[in-house]
């Protein structure tokens, strides 16, 4: 498949529809368009164009001149993506959602929220705290990321075992489709089972199914109380073996991060901070959330009691702001801490089946050694989800870097899938992983996901080549 | 489309392929295959023959046959469908999952099950109990449905505000695809942003898209506490208003039922029950769970001051199992107590925004005068999702009745349309809505979906003519 370059008579058939400050061209305004947060080197493009339209109907005149004229569209949210998905590789159009960021409605009788799918997430949950009421699907991002973002990457956070992953708090989008029709799924109902829910199916396709331009959000009753444990263990495998009994005894946390060794004293150098890691291999950050304050905290205790009766070594309660505030900094900055190691590293969200975590640690070490390079792990303990990071050896070339990166990312990926695990938990696939991607998942779903793919984008012109190439068109 | 009858020759390969005693054709034995729980006289069609496969590899062979031959397959489970889902109505091969009942795995470690898909969902809940878990996703009919028809309809249940519908439970499909190919969907992973999330597209599909031979369920804490609430007020609008009151205050009750009057009358009429219906118009039933019996009925109580200060006429708490038993037998009793009155009737569950319930009363009132029929109305209040009965007044004559009974259900949907709502909220399309669903839904999501079947199942022989036709092939 070609596509069509985008002509001068296109540009202005462009600003006709957007109006001119809705479209640019000039290099210099678009370089912010050419990445997202994975290395611009790497996985950077310039696009030939970006749009910044301002309405549903904008964006569909865009997709159908798009379609009417071959050349690929790339919906974009804030950029801050993990995986290059807003990345326009094939130039074209990049159709950044950044000027549609209204409220369209705050209904509280339904407790849900509507708005354009460029509002920054965390102002979703501005708008709506004084009434009690939060977004609980927003990923740790949430401070720039857009919605928009967070609906095509299904996005998750550290609260994911309690409240789930954005998904479960969509109830409706409104698409421009890849001919570009625009169409309502969903809406503002808590079941629907009339027909295929392609809601659904929309969360987690990264654009490459149509342009979410607005949503129905879910609110959720905002918790007052809150504890936090920091507990000790031995070894990973002593840490991770306690999550299913915490989750068996009917007490659901907010979130089980997991941290290794190398984590956490990496974070401590780097922030000063004092946390007693020196005789534990592994700590369990473990966060429960509710209404009343003594209730929470006896919850806390009994998790408490759980993890001393499963070989945690010591467990320590942060029942109050600044405590917890210590604790979660140190969570929060291990990949900072780790660009100060060295700045060069790639930040992966392998997810595997909760009981393989332990066997992950050796995987890493092997990677580790073999390559040269540091391999941190942490993450979302409670869902599997492990942030395993590959850390350049500050005293080793980029030359080597560029060469042993992707051999070790395949070896990442291969030792993930041996356990029964993915790739990707949260970040998605986009650009940088779908080679890895074809080698793993299995041709008969690779191809139900192209079937898709094919039947609603006939031409292939909605944020093409991320995910998977349709090599045959 | 024709589709071919099934030969003397088709039989015997079906026998070699299934073996003798999993192949059969005499009218007899197959009649009970030709119904669901629907009207057998309307939406009632013989196969012409049933196949009853012991393993996903024969279930594939069938549909590589039914494929070369252009033979309709309609996949079957309990047959306790409310939507005539599991009826073949183009005749051809009836294959019911029966005899696929194996459990497959118990991985307490992960806190998963995993099961064929013909394992009565009841059987998981025993099975896992002594471990203090249980499958938080099952509908009011656990006891005679199968785990398969739960995910091919997710269903839904009464305890869906708290723990979601089947589909939040199910991380992981063995299916075959409507050309006969087998795949793994999803797996062992709490997150999982691999490429399109098809697992999740497969729940609810009604059996178009494939056939679920295995599914991976993920397990919860079962609650060992528990207190329910039922609330009285003088009109429906008063119960409804209440309910994102309670949504809001971060309590997050297990089940918000509503019965109005008329639902209560009847039912304790029939039960030789006795809860104080006289003055009031409407009533919630509210249930708490959770593992501190304090705990649980602090909160209760919370949520019964919330009630009193909005509008209610009176609280009563049932914190004994007697009591509760009293109470949930009377909402449970509903549907059976309107079969006495009259036991043709044609039970809805039709979804709607929370605050639009009060809005539909009127609505079903005017239905229930124009066309002579009992509309009583309950059900699961805090999802929006209403048990709307269309009742047979049993002076009038059944030519009568099939004659106002698709004329009421047209404006029954058409008025919950006007709400924001939908047809099904879950029993599903299948048979007995689609030419309902065709005329409220919006063509390019009809299309969307009508795509999606026709690139998977390019000879439209899995399950065809149901959720919608293909009328153009």
């Amino acid at each position: 498949m070609k596509y069509n370059p985008v002509t001068k008579e296109i540009l202005d058939e462009l600003k006709s529809i957007l109006g001119e400050k809705n479209v640019f061209a000039d290099e210099e305004k678009m370089e912010a368009y050419s990445h997202d947060e994975t290395d611009a080197k790497v996985y950077g493009h310039m696009p030939e164009v970006v749009v910044t339209p301002v309405s549903t109907e904008q964006v569909a005149e865009v997709v159908k001149l798009a379609n009417r004229e071959m050349i690929p569209v790339t919906p974009r949210g804030a950029g801050s993506g993990l995986s290059g998905g807003a990345i326009p590789i094939y130039g074209g159009i990049l159709l950044s959602v950044e000027k549609m960021n209204k409220v369209v409605e705050l209904d509280y009788a339904n407790m849900l929220f509507v708005a354009e799918s460029g509002i920054i997430t965390n102002e979703v949950n501005e708008l709506v705290k004084e009434k009690g009421l939060f977004f609980a699907g927003y990923p740790m991002s949430l401070e720039t990321c857009y919605l928009g973002g967070n609906i095509a990457e299904n996005a998750g956070g550290g609260k994911a075992i309690k409240y789930g992953v954005t998904g479960r708090h969509i109830m409706g989008v409104e698409l421009v489709t890849p001919t570009g029709e625009i169409v309502e799924l969903g809406g503002k109902l808590a079941k629907d089972v009339t027909g295929y829910d392609l809601k659904q199916l929309i969360v987690g396709s990264e654009g490459t199914l149509g342009i979410v331009t607005k949503a129905t959000v879910k609110l959720t009753g905002l918790p007052t109380a809150k504890s936090n444990l920091l507990v000790l263990f031995k070894t990973p495998k002593d840490a991770i073996d306690v999550v299913p009994e915490i989750m068996a005894g009917g007490l659901i946390p907010t979130g089980i991060e997991f941290m290794d060794r190398l984590s956490v004293q990496t974070a401590c150098e780097y922030l000063n901070e004092t946390l007693p890691y020196e005789d534990c291999g592994a700590m369990l950050l473990i966060e429960m959330d509710g209404t009343d304050q003594d209730e929470v905290e006896l919850d806390a205790e009994k998790i408490g009691d759980m993890c001393m009766e499963n070989r945690a070594i010591e467990v320590y309660v942060a029942d109050n702001y600044t405590t917890q505030e210590r604790i979660w900094s140190v969570r929060r900055n291990i990949a900072e801490a780790f660009k100060v190691t060295s700045p060069v590293q790639v930040i992966e969200d392998i997810v595997v089946p909760i009981s393989a975590i332990p066997d992950l640690i050796p995987e890493l070490e092997k990677i580790s050694k073999k390559y040269d390079v540091q391999v941190p792990c942490y993450g979302h303990a409670g869902d599997g989800n492990i942030h395993a990071h590959l850390v350049k050896n500050p005293d080793s070339t980029m030359e080597h870097w560029h060469e042993i990166e992707p051999k070790a990312l395949r070896e990442l990926y291969a030792a993930t899938n041996k356990l029964g695990g993915k790739i990707s938990g949260e970040h998605g696939i986009g650009l940088k992983r779908k080679v890895y991607m074809k080698e793993l998942i299995s041709p008969v779903e690779l191809e139900l996901m192209k079937a898709i793919k094919r039947a609603w984008d006939p031409n292939n012109i909605m944020n093409p080549g991320k995910i998977f190439d349709l090599e045959d068109r």
